[in-house]
């Protein structure tokens, strides 16, 4: 078991997570924080463009860790396949110019489309940006989604399935982002986990609170729900992660909050329950 | 690929599905549209009794195809999973009263406990009460739930967990239970089902619709979702099951409807999309 963390020098915040703020806000609220990693969402970079967000962030002094989100890759006809691959390369153009040295990937699912198909499509279309995301020295962190979202928004729900196409596309820009909310049913994590190994790239965290009143936006602050966070960190780190812990929640609840207090009680979780 | 059904002489019905409807309801409304099958709900046995209830389904000649629903065996201390137990054999007791050949387990899972202890204790739980259901003549279908159920409801979320659990006690008043909700997602479903082979007691569906606005009561009709429902018959088939074919459905929205019209509904879906 992993010891408690001691510090917030590796605590990473999610801009959707204190989505009531601009980037603008982000930054001056995170620096005054202390708060040394932002993940930045693409939503948070449209008023500005990303080279106006990137010089802000480098003026600030935050670390980029990644640009959330890409991927989505199934579509029925080729050419919404094809828009969807385009979307990847400006999403890669968008975390080169934030300096994110990495785009987390949202796999993508179509109701009514054989989940075997969109993998199909899945490995494709990230082998098709593959190319972009060379010459911008940006990597692809596929993140498998629970499996209540396999009907629209991702193909890949377990750690397995993500492993099976970072190995099928044997590249070294591609890995797996492991996130707890997401995975922390699967009997077979710890086994997937240490066979990811060097292979992942990024780890979320938050909770999942019981009952869950929303598929979506009901998420727990790290330790408000059921999930054993600082097991998995210690497979994680085991299998040698030891890089950014990224806070990604999305809650209704949380949402409503003076942002300022919650950013204290995110720091507090961290310390006690990550 | 499995032929659609021609008849309806193998559907069966939960009353959960109809839950606006008393069981007295429920045997004069599926008797006059001419369902076969009943599955019955512990709920509706509450006013009149397992045994009048036992002797009106029998007058109906409707054939009880199970009874729904025991299991829930982690707790944490043990007199509360020693409750859980002798409510088990009252479930078993009832199910022999109505006449169902099966109980449907839903196995239990306490918020924060380990999923893994979780599932020693429904196994032991399970082993506990098989002398009962030896007595009564009574099966036991453990029925595996959906992953976003694991918090609360089950630790078992695979058809791999059910049938190592099914394996392990090597009984044979012991199966599975497969019902498409919980299970459509899974890349090994088709292997696994073809595992359980004549280990596959009963068969439940209904389908997931995209979006699903409540976790708990928002599943559709059979051919308003996502489910290749016929795919996975073709497999629960194809390894051997030919018993009936359960729609379970839970929604508000459908329980909002004139029941009559829905049954009707329900009567199409089963024959256009199962």
């Amino acid at each position: 078991m992993a010891e408690a963390l001691r510090d917030c020098s590796r605590l990473c915040i999610h801009t959707i997570t204190t989505k009531p703020w601009s980037l603008k806000e982000c930054i001056e609220e995170y620096t005054r924080a202390d708060v040394p990693g932002i993940t930045v969402w693409r939503d948070v970079l449209q008023p500005l463009g990303a080279d106006v967000a990137g010089q802000m962030l480098r003026d600030a002094g935050l670390e980029v860790v990644s640009l959330c989100r890409g991927g989505f890759f199934p579509a029925e006809t080729e050419a919404a396949r094809g828009e969807a691959i385009d979307d990847n390369r400006r999403a890669i153009d968008e975390a080169a110019a934030v300096g994110a040295p990495l785009v987390v990937l949202v796999s993508g699912a179509v109701p009514g489309m054989p989940l075997g198909e969109a993998r199909v499509f899945i490995e494709e279309g990230i082998a098709a940006v593959l190319p972009h995301a060379e010459a911008a020295g940006v990597k692809l962190g596929i993140e498998p989604l629970h499996p209540m979202y396999a009907d629209s928004r991702s193909a890949v729900n377990t750690m397995t399935q993500a492993n099976d196409i970072v190995e099928s596309l044997n590249h070294p820009l591609v890995g797996v982002t492991v996130d707890v909310y997401h995975l922390w049913w699967d009997p077979n994590l710890q086994r997937e986990i240490r066979r990811a190994g060097g292979r992942i790239i990024s780890f979320h965290v938050c909770d999942w609170l019981s009952p869950t009143r929303d598929m979506l936006n009901d998420r727990g602050l790290m330790g408000e729900g059921c999930i054993d966070i600082r097991q998995i960190r210690a497979w994680v780190e085991g299998a040698g992660f030891n890089g950014y812990i990224e806070v990604e929640i999305f809650s209704n609840e949380l949402w409503c909050m003076n942002q300022r207090v919650y950013l204290e009680r995110i720091k507090e979780a961290f310390l006690k329950s990550v």
